[in-house]
């Protein structure tokens, strides 16, 4: 029996998570497909620190072109993460003809192209499975499963460090602050958290899900992007008032030839199936023209869901490599042209309904000069709560209007003008409302 | 380039929308394999009719053999469904050295391994992804994106029929009976429901997927099945008021070295995941020793969620035939031994919570003459529910209880005893209750 060598770059939760499975499924995994897998050489730059995991003597290295550069090696598992240097080792083992699987979304949404092009001219594959949704197999899906769809809508949630904060705002009534400390605490927010809870994590995930299903690049600058820093329990408890919850959803939505890619606070209907997504879990809801709407749901993180995916990956590389099929799926899933250049629509161009939150002065009038200038924009209400004064904000109160379908720009420009008011104190709150997640 | 020649045998309604998917996404696909596919000849037996779809003379033909003899064609797409003779041409088709694509879970159900090892033997591919769960990539998630994992449970609602009836049920209070002809009357139930209502079709299913992920042959007999004519809105009501919805679960559960493959109605959380599945929808939760519990929610039928995923099969197998590597994945996603021969468990030995309602003559002692009865099998009581008579059921009451997890065959034991006592009146219903879709 053939032995396929594996090396791996990068020893951290994911990496000790992907050696763990391969030792504790190695006679599993040789069953199905046929051939052993060796996890030949492991580089980290810390090989001397003790580990959660076994390895023999002279498996671990200090070096990365130990792995790099070692000619019996087929397939190398990136894990390191981030921009550099981890698209150089990548670019390097694709040259030196060697086939890559890696978690790493930043790499990918930053660099994908570039990388893609490399195996493509190499001959060899990259599998990314692991670095949208754990391991939820949503890649493979929209490259694989749902060949036959033209993609309406992708509606997800993506980031679990923010549905965390936000699910334990919802339900323990915490605030942004305190769910946040939690959750670092817990290990599921770093000490730096902007990259998460500024939506910046699951941009690069969903431009690179938005990439593959439309056939078109979507970098993670053209990613309307917008955090969960702003969102108070103030909104969480009117939204649950008006029958929803706050979601953070990464989007990515077909509208005739543009195309809308964004990441922002939501709110969806407390019975949609997205609502009901808790705590650390991710979800992507998939609709294709013909296959209609479907939902994956997952852990979207961990050592060994994202784990499973990483290996799951080197298996289907490694049958490639026992039938001479490599490249047998090209990286986005597009063999000649791309399926059409879709423009890429501007946040402005928008159309859902709004919640917007105003804190206003009590005084009479204030609720009909805002409610003169939505209608001046167009923009008609569907509900308004106004509730009288409470106790620890003794000048303003907040009056809640959801409106009826609006364009962007509107609403836009008609915050603007109602900032201007001098009844109007502090920033209005905005949040659209997402309904592509519901039939 | 190169022009992949398929041909069709039936169609009826997944066959014309897979002929539609074929000619609208023509571009698309093309793009995305780098190959063209072209419909050669469709079999049906009624080739004069008219039809939804426009069909170039020649392409039609009411001799399947124009299929299965043309050298030209490289993959069969077979919907006929059933039995004989669909085992036959597959069998056929395999032999002339064709692919197979098939929707076809009952021929599978039966003849699977036969099928399976034909086209190993012959060096071909045999695609089902269509066969359960319409349009839901659960097939390739099990013997793909999973491949690193020991499958743990698979709890599935994958009969669309008995889910709306048992919705419908549910929501607007119908009788089985109303529901079921309201499902006949929108064509989600047959003229004879029995292949549906009674377990039968989700039995099929079930055994399919727990070969896959047990690597262990199940054949439909193999697997315990109860319908949901029995059924009634009293137990749903009950059910609603015990924190439960009813549904029709198929279920696949490893317990040490034994596997449990089973059909039945089942108590599911009211807050639980599964029970937010409506109507025609279908949902698979499977859990993985490594990956954790993934849920995938999808269309379970309908010409165009069924035809995406054979359209999706059949661009695989001309990826495989581009490359020249046919049986890359094996059909049953082992390529040599299986995981290990699973014993499969007896209905007798699984342990669960069980819901029972009695009907009872309202008479001093009964409750605790039933209460007795449980209590000598070791039986334990979390929950009972007893009301006052009602105004149409004069002489008898029903008496519900909810018991901690109990075995089977104490269950079993218990009601064939309390059967016999003279003031309980009618058959007892029992109904599992089923957390397993929790976490």
């Amino acid at each position: 029996m053939q032995t396929i060598q594996i090396g791996l770059l990068g020893l951290g939760n994911v990496g000790t998570g992907v050696v763990q499975i391969l030792q504790q499924q190695a006679v599993l995994i040789a069953q199905r497909l046929g051939t052993e897998l060796a996890l030949k050489k492991v580089a980290t730059r810390t090989p001397d620190r003790p580990r959660e995991v076994t390895l023999q003597a002279g498996q671990l290295s200090g070096d990365v072109m130990d792995v790099l550069r070692d000619p019996e090696i087929g397939i190398v598992i990136e894990l390191i993460g981030g921009y550099e240097p981890a698209r150089t080792y990548i670019l390097e083992a694709l040259q030196q003809g060697k086939h890559v699987v890696t978690a790493n979304k930043a790499v990918l949404a930053q660099h994908g192209q570039e990388l893609f092009e490399a195996a493509r001219h190499h001959g060899v594959d990259i599998g990314f499975e692991a670095s949208v949704g754990g391991g939820i197999p949503i890649i493979r899906t929209i490259k694989e499963a749902f060949v036959a769809n033209r993609f309406v809508t992708i509606a997800s949630i993506i980031n679990g460090t923010t549905n965390y904060i936000l699910s334990r705002m919802s339900d323990q009534g915490l605030r942004f602050e305190e769910a946040l400390k939690e959750a670092q605490d817990l290990g599921f927010a770093e000490a730096d958290p902007s990259f998460d809870v500024d939506g910046i994590d699951a941009a690069q995930k969903i431009s690179l899900l938005a990439s593959l299903a439309y056939g078109t690049w979507v970098r993670q600058e053209d990613v309307y992007t917008e955090g969960i820093t702003k969102v108070t329990q103030l909104d969480i408890a009117y939204a649950r008032e008006l029958g929803y919850c706050v979601k953070l959803l990464a989007l990515a939505k077909r509208d005739g030839d543009r195309l809308g890619v964004r990441v922002h606070p939501a709110l969806v209907a407390a019975e949609a199936e997205l609502a009901s997504v808790q705590g650390s879990y991710n979800a992507v809801s998939v609709t294709g023209d013909m296959v209609g709407r479907n939902l994956l749901i997952g852990r979207g993180a961990g050592a060994f869901p994202t784990g499973s995916a990483v290996v799951g990956d080197v298996v289907d590389v490694a049958r490639n490599i026992l039938r001479s099929s490599s490249g047998r799926v090209p990286p986005q899933g597009y063999e000649t042209l791309y399926e059409n250049e879709l423009s890429l629509q501007d946040i402005d161009d928008i159309t859902c309904k709004y919640y917007l939150r105003f804190q206003v002065l009590d005084q009479p009038g204030v609720l009909s000069a805002i409610a003169g200038i939505l209608g001046e924009q167009g923009i008609s209400i569907e509900t308004v709560i106004q509730k009288g004064r409470s106790a620890d904000q003794s000048d303003t109160v907040s009056v809640v209007m959801m409106t009826h379908e609006a364009k962007e720009q509107a609403v836009r420009r008609a915050l603007e003008a109602i900032q201007t008011l001098p009844r109007v104190q502090g920033e209005t709150m905005r949040i659209r409302v997402e309904d592509s997640g519901a039939d």
